[in-house]
């Protein structure tokens, strides 16, 4: 008899629940439940408090509510008894943390903190702890911390730490009152199963633990600020369990929230884009996973362990055990394109998109598709959100050069994807040249389906085939993979992420192969590119933080 | 009794009228009689004969019509007896240059020319004669001909050796038939007085001839190409007559056509740009014009000579007798504002222009003008249209860097607007590095009227006050005031262009002045382009050239 196991897959605005078969990851259901607060960037709910410009804040109670209601719905459509589900895995944007009470209560939850914005959730996308950041880092290379290494030489204002130092730093009670500091990626599972277990991936990628060596020791969180040494010990956990155990088993509370049966094996939680990665069939080395949307990740999975300048960090375990997951990463890809789009398009595009019934990316795609490698005269660097990998710089901003009174929407339209795809292939060759082989590319998220002019790109610009996965929610996938793996092999699951893989995780027949011709013309145009991004990107010329120094101060003044 | 004089402007579409009072400059009445050709830049008129690209003709007889119109019309409704019109004096366009017969007869009146291109009237924005000009300028180079220093090292591609070697190359028949090569500004003079009377303005800027040494030598033309050696003395002629002198008088038939009396004083023709210079007051060093429309044309008066790298030209007498006229350009400025609102402003601003009755220039202009300097964190070159001051490059290309998901429409349009005060004070700095004084701006033409607050940036960034023509027709007011010199005082006009400047030539009160501390901040964002600028467009990387190569070779594959 069938058995089936439940992904849910915790994003940025929303909470999406996937009911798969086991026996070969076929999708039954799929249900999504937007979060009632959001993104909450401009006012604390309930609350005439405002938020400052880099912060980004969520309501726990949101993602209580995705179990309440996205994990019913798919049962409910999906036609399955609630008693063949074996397993439930779950995944989550990072680095989203919280402070929480010894059992896990939010303080946010607790009237006494409400209105203390600090009392949150901060989103993976708050990005008010810049400061903490640098003295993180500054702290780092003066104490010759060895694990800085691993993070490409940067540790990023969004990871663990540096939220934490801000929570230090700015609101002291909150930092005390809290009991517990955690990922709301091991919090949602331990509302699951009752029980506080930390995963080895957030742990690693973005708390600076690692299998072999821990954490960073004691003394350099008293260097960092003295209240903080003990910040280990005292509100984290030294236990960090790797992805593809189970966590524990549904209490009977959740099993109220979510119709399924109490007792059901909860997996350890996984991060999105790392989750993908088995979901896209790949579970060894040399395929480079790319999770493209708003922004990319790369997933690449090495047996050895090098050292990667400007990448985001490496895991051992991080990804699939045993072997070590490399993660990089483009912070503007989508949402370059939507910027154009919302921005920078004309009126009788708009008419023509609306005449047509397209969407202004679709019109602008069509236009822009017939168009040769080279054609628009464009070129520009992809730094509209800064850029993550390789030079790990939010300060850096968008450039276009090649404009003239005959430029086009499309023409910038194409370029800014190229772009995208020259940052793409500058993070293949860091790889590359530091030892970690990438021979192929699969892709997952929705730009692969959305926009096959943009993966001829990518194919052309990399020179690499692209694979593409069959399904369309592989996080959520993934983590159904890794629900069955909890469950095991005898209640009708798998007993490793491998033999899950090879029987769930599917990609569609048809791929993206480099076009010679192409590749010829765009091998020219990316070594302008690599140009342009050391002269602006390497301290050379400094005109891009030079100008956004002149816009803070203007701003203050 | 009040006497009056015409001045009439040929413009790129159409060609106006004023009829003011010369004793203090008012307009009394104005007319505009578009060119029913317009601009030919697609197919020869009454023929399926297509042009080039980058062509651009006229139809001479449309400069006639001018005259059959516009002219009546402002006598009539500014009920004007025609005896009391005591000059007229006209400006063009330039280098707008046509091959006619020894009698004026324009080659395309000739059935058996009209189906040639190369027998229609060049307009100054014909921009195929580039592969002439570069052979022009090498030529120039390798016999190491003194004139070259004038043009700032450099001769245009518009200019008319330029057009008149691509006649000789392209269609040799026309060059044989042609008895003479002139300015479409010395033909309509020619037109109205029945006497071929060359202007020294049009002479000196566009077509290699000094005061002081005259046209180059029969040998540099020779070494052009054989057939041209003897093209002055051919086709051409030494005798160039100085601005501000009268050109003759009004035939029967130019009084037949216009209405005003025969044997009235016709002017020495001018150029639209240099005519405006007395009309804004201006008739001594150290006060620059500027002509600001789609592009911008300084002016500028030196007692001394110098050569100043870069600028388009220099020319004694050619805008004030007994001064050195210097004259420096941007090729792009309302030009690329309007390329950003065509191509660039989302769908709500259109939308709320539309409810609100503004242009989407002022929509833009007004939601950018509460910005403090840097504010934006935007920086542009201004070469969307090339260079032409100070690097005389048409291969340059716009450029943007700054660029964020915060972006907006009236951020781009702000800094493209400050690229181009950033671009206008590299101009400034250029001529006062080189021994020609800047202490003022003067400014004219279609944007001061528009934009204060682009005013108010120019003010900022160069640093200098900024005076505004009280007369919204400063060219056609310059060619009545010159007409008014051409029938002397004791006909009731002047007897020099500085006594008429005196009396008929008008500022507005309200000035623009710098604001210290946007100075400040200009000062260093313009420090930040000027870097870019050197980069991008003295030969460190070529990145701008490069795209247009590879764009016309992927084109043409």
């Amino acid at each position: 008899m069938a058995k089936y196991a439940i992904g849910v897959d915790f994003g940025t605005e929303s909470g999406r629940a996937v009911l798969v078969d086991t026996a070969d990851g076929r999708e039954i259901a799929s249900s999504v439940h937007p979060y009632a607060n959001g993104v909450i960037d401009e006012k604390l709910p309930g609350t005439d408090i405002r938020l400052a410009p880099e912060w980004a804040l969520q309501d726990p109670n949101d993602y209580l509510e995705v179990f309440r209601h996205a994990v019913p719905a798919v049962l409910s459509s999906g036609k399955v008894k609630p008693a063949d589900v074996i397993g439930i895995g779950i995944d989550f944007t990072a680095c989203t943390m919280l402070p929480t009470k010894v059992d896990g209560t939010p303080l946010c939850f607790l009237p006494e903190w409400r209105k203390n914005p600090h009392a949150w959730v901060k989103l993976w996308k708050h990005h008010a702890a810049q400061p903490e950041a640098d003295k993180i880092n500054a702290t780092a290379r003066s104490l010759r911390q060895p694990w800085l290494a691993r993070y490409g030489g940067k540790i990023y204002s969004e990871w663990f730490f540096s939220k934490t130092l801000q929570i230090l730093d700015e609101a002291p009670e909150i930092y005390q009152a809290a009991d517990r500091l955690l990922e709301a990626a091991d919090w949602v599972v331990w509302r699951l199963c009752g029980e506080e277990k930390r995963n080895s991936c957030t742990a690693g990628y973005k708390a600076m633990w690692s299998k072999r060596e821990g954490f960073p020791e004691n003394r350099y969180f008293a260097a960092l600020d003295p209240r903080l040494e003990y910040v280990i010990d005292q509100k984290m956990s030294r236990r960090i369990y790797p992805i593809g155990e189970k966590a524990g088993e549904l209490t009977p509370t959740a099993s109220e929230w979510t119709g399924l049966p109490a007792g059901i094996a909860v997996a350890i939680a996984n991060v999105d884009a790392h989750v993908s990665v088995p979901a896209v069939t790949v579970t060894e080395p040399g395929r480079m996973v790319m999770i493209m949307g708003t922004s990319t990740c790369h997933m690449l999975l090495g047996a050895e362990e090098h050292v990667v300048p400007g990448m985001c960090g490496y895991v051992e375990d991080g990804i699939i055990p045993g072997l070590f997951g490399y993660e990089a990463g483009q912070s503007g890809v989508g949402d370059i394109f939507a910027w154009l789009v919302d921005h920078g398009v004309p009126l009788q595009y708009h008419q023509e998109a609306a005449n047509r019934g397209l969407s202004l990316h679709q019109l602008l795609t069509e236009k822009a598709a017939g168009q040769k490698p080279g054609e628009h005269g464009l070129l520009a660097l992809d730094w509209w959100n800064g850029n993550r990998s390789t030079l790990v710089d939010v300060d850096l901003s968008g450039l276009l050069v090649g404009a003239t009174l005959a430029t086009r929407a499309e023409d910038i339209y194409r370029a800014l994807i190229e772009s995208t795809a020259y940052g793409t292939r500058v993070i293949i060759e860091a790889f590359e040249k530091n030892g970690v082989p990438v021979r192929e590319l699969v892709a997952c998220g929705g730009l692969p389906e959305k926009n096959a002019m943009l993966m001829q790109i990518y194919a052309d610009v990399t020179g690499r085939e692209i694979k593409i996965s069959a399904n369309k929610q592989a996080p959520a996938l993934g983590s159904a993979m890794f629900g069955a793996v909890a469950a095991g092999k005898a209640a009708g699951g798998y007993d490793t992420i491998f033999e899950a893989a090879a029987k769930m995780a599917h990609l569609k027949k048809e791929t993206y192969k480099p076009i010679p011709a192409n590749q010829k013309i765009y091998d020219r145009l990316y070594a302008e590119y690599v140009r342009l991004y050391d002269y602006f990107g390497r301290g050379e010329n400094n005109v891009m933080k030079t100008l956004k120094r002149i816009r803070d101060e203007s701003i203050r003044t």
